[in-house]
């Protein structure tokens, strides 16, 4: 990886996960584990089954959150974020449909933005779409050396 | 995955894999186990660690090639088609160096082409920054269907 950042996968448990496009991760540690002394940002994926009820997973990102770390979530997992409450009177923007997030009932409607990747603060949120810049946000915020130029195609 | 296409991923043996951005990933199959009839094509993910001498490897990639298999390849991992036999007389591109390449003694220069993606016949070859081309023309040489703009960040 450019960046040369160290990265540690959480899982909830640690079994092997498999992602949409079917390749099967193992987790290197999992939630319970994590020392939040050790961290200095989180990064959650998107995924296709929105993880509905993890209190486990919500309490994380509440601890997470109140370490002033770098907050990156991208696709639809900004519904994680809204439910622990992290983007409150925050500028986001997330992967769903207007109607999903209105029936979530845990967003505040007002501070979505069309955008494909918004940084307000410590918190970077993207729709799946801006996954390259979603990179380039992150790596900036954590003051990583990259070429950007190297993600950027000639046509 | 857009393109609805079952992906089976296969390693040399069955023990979990780090790549270079430190995700693990746990193999569905090895390398002995794959049936060739069930399989259209193969796909070459880049590797920073050239795996130099696994005949294993380069026999599985002969026969896939013998197959009328799609083969795309990306980053340093056409030097292993190379060294199958697989670029003989065909256009293609790789992300080494060209002292790299002529210290390999298996590539054929004059075919090499400065493009970051190239497509002859069968095989498909692309430089590590082309990843979202190298897709695409994977998706298309295996008639899948899916939104190509998906892929391209509005700026």
């Amino acid at each position: 990886m450019q960046g040369q950042k160290p990265v540690v996968t959480v899982g909830l448990s640690n079994v092997p996960i498999t992602g949409e496009a079917g390749l099967t991760c193992m987790p290197d540690t999992i939630i319970d584990e994590v020392n939040l002394e050790e961290i200095d940002s989180l990064l959650l994926p998107g995924c296709m089954d929105i993880i509905m009820n993890e209190d486990k997973l919500i309490n994380f990102i509440k601890k997470v959150a109140t370490n002033e770390c770098i907050i990156a979530s991208i696709s639809s997992s900004p519904i994680l974020l809204a439910k622990a409450g992290v983007l409150k009177g925050k500028k986001y923007t997330v992967g769903l449909t207007k109607e999903c997030m209105i029936q979530s009932e845990v967003f505040e409607m007002a501070n979505f933005s069309e955008e494909l990747v918004v940084r307000d603060g410590n918190i970077i949120t993207a729709r799946g779409r801006g996954f390259i810049r979603f990179g380039k946000y992150l790596g900036e915020a954590l003051n990583l050396t990259f070429d950007e130029n190297w993600y950027k195609e000639r046509t």
